[in-house]
């Protein structure tokens, strides 16, 4: 993990938050490199969740919506996580963390009497100074708050969103008016979440602003549980359509005390992050729950005609949803790779899906004086994709700089290339090298980045 | 106004926000047309910018940064509104504001004492109640405030940044660092800002909520007005390579007096919106100012090594900045259209540019008994671009509603498709039709989308 946070660092993928004013705890920036690379982990998404299938549609919502949308939700009441302070240390804990560190139990939907009584009939200790001297459970919600307009009372109290997915239930009467669509259809979102997590960390595993990838897909009650197997594997297979490792990934049903109340079905997809299994996508039968909420607390119908059947209902919904900085962690933790060469000689190579690498191809020119052919294939290769340029260094230098950050095609253009208009083509991952014609050089990549 | 308004919320493009819980002032969420569309603009910006500039690479920090950011770019100090309520309506106002519009006076850099007096000696009224009883003026600081970790104490408290601006600024260092670039260089950036505006408005011209294209040139000293030129004639060029009307369009270069104190040219592009002229897009020459102030706040060199030149300075910084959902309605703006067939037709057609477009094409099968044909067709293109799909109703009335939305291409597959691997293409503009074999369509439609 180490290694991938400092490649990350020093390439350009990902830099601390406000780093020169010594950070802000748990915020990450995405540099040049990073930037391009999540935009084609988000451009990937879109492409199989939107473009290409004929159930789905797009949508972008505002973070900042009317509150009686996260009392609805039940983010208002419930979205919370149960604190304690050691009085001693002064130090905070999650209390149902402390009952799972201290004594394996999963204290998951315990009432906080239940959890009070447990950590002390068990003796439970602060971890940081051993006393058993805690403060009462208080319940503190994970939303940001904010305030809009000129004073700061609460009728102006507003929260930054916990999750797309509610920008998407509230719009589903205007997105099934305005594009006429049947049942079944889906709603897709990309974009910003935030939550206060007092125990963020790992990188940008779990980060208080975050971004997410959501669809809601709204369906015939009872075609429900289809519907979840059908996502399900929708999911798992865009994953290894991308590259990640089969064997990295597991897909872990909960089990029927472990469900949401409202919830038939619920899958997690889990990757084996070096610091352990982390979920990436949670795929989750919520029946009608959302959009009953809604339809009660806004006064408006949410029913659905269905014409076929001749007969109304409140749809139900599988939501697969995931993390957009988790899954690139994903890519990058498994697509880090360090190949030994020989006895001297080792090169690390980020193995990325080419739809995924920041460049898709990398130019370079023998010698300084091919600056000029070079660049008129540089300037025709940027009209279709992200290109870099390189002219600085030996030409076994400049391959590994760009094995490094995953470029999967090193272009070199050389003497020949000026009369036999051809260039040395060399791959990342198995090194061989051929020659090809300028002409074919951009249909030669596209064809790579296809998945 | 009313009718880009109206089509854009019938059609798909544009909702209130929250609307089922009747709304959230000045919040508006994309739907399934303005997604795409919106994502066009962005990605046709990118990749001018970004993409095929020699010069620029790509950044996207937080929303979150540390509080000390907005200290030292004076947002804390400096970015505020002064409110004076009326004591006998209770309405609010901007002083500056009601200077501006009793007097025609221009109150931009007055102190509150300047703006108390004048509207004392000029007997200003409320423009809602007509009295002249007013409060003494209050600063009001236009960033949104949230606090982050488990108090709400000073401690912890938090901006949602007004500008992505700040987040290149902090990272000069870094991607400099990381990218080996040298002078000149930019950073590009698309990401959300927040102002708490007291009067939003005009559809998604002012909201609290948008979407931001900022750009940070460094070049080296004295270099700055040379660069200045350079970037205003791109911007304007990037609005004109996209279809924008020449006539709607005028660039306002700054006067001495209105030029910020560390500016030493600013340019608006401005765009006459039916509402009147509006602000799209700020290019200024914001000197060493911004660089200067992190490197005194933070305490960290900001300086660059100028090997050919041989010295250090801190560079100098060209900004073009523009608002994606302005431009966004510029271009809805400008493409509407209602031509006039004949005396008892007139249709409504969205001009956009088709690198702008929400679909590509529609792929029209001339009757039900051709959807599987069709729909192949249908599936190849959709791996390449967005492409709706409509069998409902008559070939005419299908035209029409893609022509609404803006849709270049209308590809109708009829009888003798089966046979000769033929379809139909109809041009939106000129409604021209012209028979094309199947294999060439998708490089026929992928030459109409370069700009």
């Amino acid at each position: 993990m180490d290694k991938v946070v400092a490649l990350c660092k020093n390439r350009g993928f990902v830099y601390a938050g406000s780093e020169i004013y010594g950070g802000l705890s748990n915020s990450w920036d995405y540099g040049p490199l990073g930037v391009e690379f999540k935009n084609n982990v988000k451009r990937a998404w879109w492409k199989k969740f939107v473009q290409e299938s004929p159930y789905n549609v797009g949508l972008d919502s505002a973070i900042l919506m009317n509150p009686q949308v996260w009392v609805a939700s039940g983010h208002v009441g419930g979205f919370s996580d149960p604190l304690m302070d050691c009085k001693d240390c002064k130090t905070r804990h999650r209390a149902d963390k402390l009952i799972e560190d201290a004594a394996g139990e999963l204290a998951d939907g315990w009432s906080n009497e239940e959890m009070t009584a447990y950590i002390k009939e068990h003796h439970i200790k602060c971890p940081n100074c051993g006393s058993e001297n805690f403060t009462d459970i208080r319940k503190f919600n994970l939303m940001f708050k904010t305030f809009q307009g000129v004073t700061e009372d609460a009728k102006s109290e507003l929260y930054l969103r916990p999750e797309t997915a509610q920008g998407i239930f509230v719009n589903f009467a205007n997105v099934q008016r305005t594009t006429r669509k049947k049942i079944p259809f889906g709603v897709a979102q990309v974009g910003k979440s935030f939550r206060n997590e007092i125990t963020p960390g790992n990188f940008i595993f779990r980060i208080r602003e975050f971004e997410q990838m959501e669809l809601e897909f709204f369906c015939k009650p009872d075609t429900d549980l289809e519907w979840f197997q059908y996502w399900r594997s929708f999911c798992e297979n865009w994953l290894l359509s991308l590259g990640l490792a089969k064997e990295n990934m597991r897909l872990r049903d909960h089990s029927a005390e472990e469900l949401s109340f409202y919830s038939k079905a619920t899958t997690d997809i889990e990757y084996l992050f070096p610091f352990g299994w982390g979920e990436l996508w949670g795929i989750a039968d919520r029946t009608n729950y959302d959009l009953t909420q809604h339809a009660n607390h806004s006064g408006k119908s949410l029913e659905y005609f269905d014409q076929e059947a001749n007969e109304k209902y409140i749809p139900y919904v599988v939501e697969p949803s995931l993390g957009a900085d988790r899954v690139a962690l994903a890519f990058l933790c498994d697509a880090y790779d360090e190949e030994v060469i020989d006895e001297k000689d080792t090169r690390i190579v980020m193995r990325l899906h080419p739809a995924l690498a920041p460049f898709k191809a990398c130019i370079l020119p023998l010698s300084k004086k091919l600056n000029e052919g070079a660049g008129k294939v540089y300037d025709a290769l940027r009209k279709e994709f992200m290109v870099d340029y390189d002219d600085a260094g030996s030409i076994g230098k400049r391959y590994r700089r760009q094995d490094e950050i995953g470029t999967p095609v090193c272009v070199t253009y050389d003497f020949d290339s000026e009369t036999d208009g051809c260039v040395t083509v060399r791959d990342r991952d198995t090194m061989s090298q051929e020659r090809i014609s300028i002409e074919k050089l951009a249909g030669y990549i596209k064809e790579k980045l296809e998945f």
